[in-house]
């Protein structure tokens, strides 16, 4: 109708997001095909159980229990049913099949991405997944096409929203971690088993994917280097404070020169200080962002909302207009971009500053012996800052900022401070990220 | 060599991006190769005067001042000439030779971006200009890609870096107007005319091209609504701190509804306050910055350089190495955008919150004289303040923040509050943006 050809359209899954992109899809027919060339037809929704489908305004004829069969008959398939299997093996099918895929599925892409890709470069299908790293932020697109005549060399993410709501509270309103964590519990913003996002898996997955769209390059999942929020401590909050900084966890992909002159990619998701100057630490709430720095570009900002049924959903739409207007023209697909092969270098060749907290013994001569000591492992000290708490009965705490030191040389410091007569106890290291 | 086929740019201009982005074509010839499946070669680079080469390390051999013999070899044309013509003829020219256009040239893209995107769609060539609007920030194609999906209902733009700087040094370091325009322009942020910075000249050129992508329609630059920074006040930027805000010159472009019901679009310019709270109150000196409320995906902002040689230079590079794969992979450009054909709406038709500061006499039953006035004129109070500044013999400030109204209603509003007997002077009138 309307002289447009048709599209035929795949659903894999219809929770949070699938019932959103479907129910766009149906509303706004009529301007996707105005603005692709073609008319967009749903022509079926593939869920586990046909009794617990989602949202009860979708026409109860789209859905089907037989993805299998689905998959077969359509041009573009969009994936989110989330978990590797079987959505990888329908993915694969689908493009064995000639269709293009777009995907919001973080585990499965962090796990298989190459391959998938691979397999879709083959065929000349697309594959698009905008809506698996930092929801409806457009950061995918930019990185791969935007970015593609510059060289990125470090990425600094807020990419999971529970944990910079957890961390947010604990800044701004002083709660504790388990009153944070609480609150966050209570307003939905962690799962019933909250380990993927405390600990860090989530936003290790993503790092594996920006890592991989910055720098060319296939970065294994379990290569990331990986701490959780579960170790902040309000006092490292307030330390924090005292610096002008904030503590987020950040997922980092950066190129690294090893200290033999290999030069690789690290990937690693951990709590860092901040400057408050920066603007990573202005994005507040379960906001996301990703932070880029590039040879000529300098310094870009990505914002906006990490999650959310309807959100995500304008990134995968987004990647469904990009893939019909590919059917239209014809063509192949933009070609895939791990081409540079670099080596993933493991946390101790990593370079950053760090923040230590000490209780060392109040008497002279310590602090004498802590930066004799910084200095034999190769680590310098930029700050000291010294307070004898009240009724502390001869002990004081140190607070060190250091410069950029070795990953490698910082841990060996920490063993010795560890090792010292007059160290107490190392109750705090943190690493300090951004430039600002 | 390498077994890639050739693709000839031709590069017009060669100021102080043109030379960035010739640098970079020339010294990243291979990885730009691997990224595009073609070699990029810079086949020449025209200028008006051979004597007045920027760049000195350029082959001496690539320049010329042939530029029409330039384009008509070339399969990418990237345009960096600035101004209307000949850059105009020359783009026509390289479109209807079947060359792909990459152009920064805002002025160029305000005044006739679609009748060269016609051009371009015609013969099936694509026209890109990301580095026309913020510089390095990649927003156009996140704008006509990403979003595509998505309805956008309105753009709020920090897209001038020069008169950012300005109230940003009034804000935080107290600066008054003239010692901001001194610095700046003393930093090289200034022109040596500065009118088209600090009266928004630019701003609506860009708030031209963010209104026609954002809305898929054509929005004539003499029909943005402009005011420029020029009558900012240090009384404006202390009221506005008191109202923990901040003023930025905003280029605003909004889906609207006029008092008849036409559904239209709102592009404009003028200093507004915005909360401290919102994303875009953290943009500070030179750096521009592009928030987005669209239905689905919620807020989104884009962060970064919005001018300098070699930054906008990526945005370029970008285009080209797009334009270069499709080159490669054949098929037509994206299609042009320009197919809503909304009306442009004048500024009496939007609908915003002010802020109006008073001078009154200072006595009893002024502010019941004021509050009727502005509820004659549908005008409605949300705060209201009055002060008695020390000698100020029978006269008070007041410091009225509205609900949202129309412009009409506050235009009349303000005559009326000129016109009344008990008011002394309207002071300020400014305008406050951002639902945060």
């Amino acid at each position: 109708m309307n002289g447009y050809r048709d599209l035929r359209v795949a659903l894999l899954g219809c929770g949070s997001v699938g019932s959103q992109v479907a129910r766009l899809l149906l509303e706004q027919g009529d301007e996707l095909a105005a603005r692709v060339g073609a008319r967009l037809e749903l022509i079926g929704i593939a869920v586990r159980d046909l009794d617990a489908r989602r949202d009860a305004e979708l026409p109860r004829e789209l859905f089907t229990t037989d993805a299998e069969r689905l998959v077969l008959g359509a041009d573009i398939v969009i994936e989110l049913m989330g978990g590797v299997e079987p959505a990888r093996g329908l993915i694969l099918r689908a493009i064995e099949g000639g269709a293009d895929v777009v995907t919001g599925n973080k585990a499965l892409i962090a796990a298989h991405g190459p391959e998938l890709a691979d397999a879709a470069e083959q065929v000349g299908a697309q594959l698009s997944y905008e809506a698996a790293v930092a929801g409806a932020i457009p950061i995918i697109r930019p990185l791969r096409e935007s970015l593609a005549g510059d060289h990125i060399t470090r990425v600094l993410g807020i990419v999971n929203g529970s944990t910079n709501y957890i961390l947010d509270r604990m800044d701004r309103f002083g709660d504790s971690a388990e009153d944070a964590m609480r609150v966050a519990s209570e307003l939905g913003y962690l799962e019933a088993d909250p380990t993927l996002d405390v600990e860090g898996y989530d936003a290790a997955q993503k790092a594996t994917i920006l890592a991989s769209i910055a720098f060319h390059t296939v970065v294994p999942v379990d290569s990331v280097y990986r701490e959780g929020i579960t170790g902040v401590t309000s006092a490292q909050i307030e330390a924090a404070q005292s610096a002008n900084c904030v503590i987020k966890l950040l997922a980092i992909a950066e190129r690294i020169t090893a200290a033999d002159g290999t030069v690789g990619v690290s990937a690693r998701v951990y709590p860092a200080l901040i400057s408050r100057e920066h603007p990573l630490a202005a994005v507040h709430g379960g906001k996301n962002a990703v932070f880029v720095e590039a040879e000529a570009a300098g310094e870009l900002m990505f914002y906006g909302a990490g999650a959310g049924g309807v959100e995500t959903a304008s990134a995968v739409l987004g990647d469904v207009v990009s893939a019909a207007r590919r059917h239209v023209i014809g063509g192949p697909g933009v070609p895939g971009s791990s081409h540079a092969d670099l080596t993933v270098l493991p946390i101790g060749e990593v370079s950053t500053r760090y923040q230590i907290m000490l209780a060392v013994r109040d008497e002279p001569g310590v602090l004498a012996a802590i930066a004799g000591l910084l200095a034999e492992n190769g680590v310098s000290a930029a700050s000291v800052e010294q307070t004898v708490p009240e009724g502390s009965e001869g002990t004081a705490t140190l607070v060190i900022g250091t410069h950029t030191a070795r990953e490698a040389d910082l841990a060996a410091t920490v063993e010795a401070l560890r090792d010292s007569a007059v160290v107490t106890a190392v109750t705090s290291v943190i690493r300090l990220e951004g430039n600002a």
